[in-house]
């Protein structure tokens, strides 16, 4: 028995001018990326090339010199632009034979369809000497397996259809025997109401502690708007050892954050703001201004919402404020539409009209006109009422339109949680 | 005056270990690759790496010995695990230093948020000798430009909202004054209401035409959610000779597909409904049942809609239905929620309770579940009421809940701008 190099780390290269193109994109490298590194693979790079045998060599080569595998997809079609099996094969010194029984297998393949095979699809059954077959159910191109200098190289067809089964049998059978025995765990922990470099802070002194430990924990930061989610991942004898871990992370990071941690499974706000408002029993209600039913849009985002929402009024105008919420005119008058008097006159109003336990108000500029020195654009008021009282909050966000409108509703569904975890107990 | 290298080719590397896990793609990419094209730089490779230095800089020092041009995006932020600037200056022998007047824009930034700025920060303050800074509006992290061996490398910070504004103003600027003479000119022409297939058989006449011209024009098709995008493009001696090109082109689209062709200067359907309300002097209003309020945050998301938008009612049950909008709840028991009679009755409702001229009422199954054999997830009733007149149409809309929500209020759009260009005018 010869005593193999085992199988960690692995680039992904996908083949065809088309996947450069604005419209088309290779999401081929998603699912093996997943079937990789539930066997424990990383994946250090993923690379798109097109259809061109000296840029493809030239990266294969690249890529040889840094993992222990390469699996290239698509560009095993039966035209002179499918060059996968050419620079393969040029790359690795090897020559190209017919493989008579591939030639036969694909001959009755047509002949089942009734059709006799074209003189050009000949070239599918080429395969570099030394490389081993993975049988195409769903196709006429096979996949091939080749090992080079304790690398192993992994051709497979760029259909989906055709390449997804290839992946999860014989493909992920093999490199099973070829890995070492190690799993790669991952989750995430999703955090409102830091900035990305104050998350960052508060974090770092886990990141030592996790690197010290005898499996460590690798964390990655990844800020979007309104949420900074910290990528836990960890490598570990087997799966349980990886997921106890996992959990003692995520254990670690919500102490760190506390309230601010709002999800560590996966969950959006507005999932985790649904499930609070189903164990409360709760029905709400939003009556916005300048987020135009976005708030309710994204409460509703949810399926089975129609357990917790009932309605919602966008009262754009501070006529629609008082028409539809019963907003005091002489409110407005003294304090200005965007106010937090106005904002909770229209949580309690929305409460009122739509017959629900929690209202939300939500009142501001989205801009790019309308703002003022004392209320800059961005400046937003939010209120939520409910049976434990009314809490209103201005807060100021920076960026366009678009970005303004997402921000205050997710500053809404942030208030309402944490509302909700504080008072809504019952 | 020094001659420089022409810029025709390019690779993109977008840096972030998050982008090598199985769920998240990089798709700056895309737009990437579309900005480039239109300056004639043709991209030929893509290539994601993760936050690792020895990694960039090797894939770095690959890309520079093929192409004219890397554009390497992410990996820009404030935290350890952000290497771009390093592994940059590593790979072309720079040295960093903090620059002065970025700190001082960053400080500002925090503070008008009423933030100090953390530490940490400065570190995205760190420009590679010799490197031009590109201003970043909307994020601390700056765009760098950097020249090297007659060859460009170019940092972009990796959220969209920052990326995109500097891709499309300083960054093609920049790479406009560095292209071959010939100029790319692309314009597209929006169409809703057809197929991909049945809008590109309509249109193919028109190819065979634009491709024998002495300048040719070339089209590509990008299907969304609701319109197909005819992207029409022709590489002309100068400008002035593309936009002419361009025009004929349009108007040969728009001859094809006439009201169906909704936009041909950029704009999106809501912006397109916006003027025409605008136009004729129009105010409306919606009742949203299965889309939630998405069909008035649409409306509310072009800037200026105050003017034609007062206010919405969001009736996800029933009982607010009746409540909120009239609606008689026997007839909802003769013909269900999901039904014309109650989408006109919404429509109707909610021009009475917002005192509007134009009244849209949109009730349907967004799933996934609550279908029916007669009603399956995906029935959408849309009513449009106006002073000509209620119309009301039926829709079934496949996809999940999201796809089904975002098709509704296109489908409404639509039949709004279609009402709009029938009856509007006065």
């Amino acid at each position: 028995v010869t005593r193999t190099h085992p199988i960690r780390t692995a680039v992904i290269i996908a083949v065809g001018s088309e996947l450069l193109t604005p419209t088309k994109i290779d999401t081929n490298s998603l699912f093996v990326t997943e079937r990789l590194n539930v066997l424990g693979i990383s994946v250090r790079a993923k690379v798109v090339v097109g259809d061109s045998r000296d840029d493809l060599q030239t990266l294969l080569m690249e890529a040889l010199g840094r993992v222990d595998l390469v699996v290239l997809t698509g560009g095993l079609g039966p035209t002179d632009d499918d060059v996968t099996r050419d620079a393969v094969a040029a790359a690795l010194g090897r020559t190209l034979h017919e493989d008579e029984a591939l030639v036969e297998r694909m001959q009755q393949r047509f002949a089942r369809r009734g059709l006799e095979m074209p003189a050009i699809n000949t070239r599918q059954a080429l395969v570099p000497s030394g490389a081993d077959i993975i049988p195409n159910a769903n196709g006429t191109a096979p996949g091939l397996w080749l090992e080079h200098d304790h690398r192993v190289i992994v051709l497979l067809p760029g259909p989906p259809r055709e390449l997804k089964p290839m992946v999860e049998g014989e493909l992920s059978e093999r490199l099973a025997a070829r890995v070492s025995g190690e799993r790669l765990s991952t989750g995430v922990v999703r955090v409102t109401a830091r900035t990305e470099s104050h998350a960052e802070e508060a974090a770092r002194p886990l990141y030592a502690h996790w690197r010290d430990q005898g499996w460590p924990i690798e964390a990655t930061t990844l800020a979007s708007p309104g949420s900074i989610d910290f990528h836990v991942t960890v490598r570990a004898a087997d799966e349980e050892t990886g997921a106890r871990l996992l959990d003692e992370a995520r254990g670690q990071l919500r102490d760190v954050f506390g309230e601010d941690a709002y999800s560590d499974d996966g969950r959006s706000l507005e999932q985790v703001v649904g499930s609070l408002l189903g164990a409360g029993g709760y029905t709400v209600a939003a009556a916005e201004s300048c987020t135009g039913g976005l708030l309710m849009s994204r409460l509703t985002d949810v399926a089975g919402s129609s357990a917790y929402v009932a309605s919602g009024i966008v009262a754009y105008s501070n006529e629609a404020k008082t028409a539809l919420l019963g907003v005091p005119p002489a409110l407005i008058a003294a304090h200005g539409a965007v106010s937090e008097p106005v904002a909770a006159a229209m949580a309690s109003g929305v409460r009122a009209a739509a017959g629900t336990e929690v209202g939300i108000g939500l009142t501001g500029i989205a801009g790019p006109s309308g703002g003022t020195p004392e209320k800059p654009v961005g400046t937003v008021a939010i209120a939520v009422d409910g049976p434990w009282g009314v809490e209103v909050r201005t807060r100021v966000f920076t960026g366009d339109r678009a970005m303004i409108k997402f921000f205050s509703t997710q500053a809404a569904l942030d208030d309402l949680r944490r509302a909700l975890l504080r008072h809504g107990a019952r």
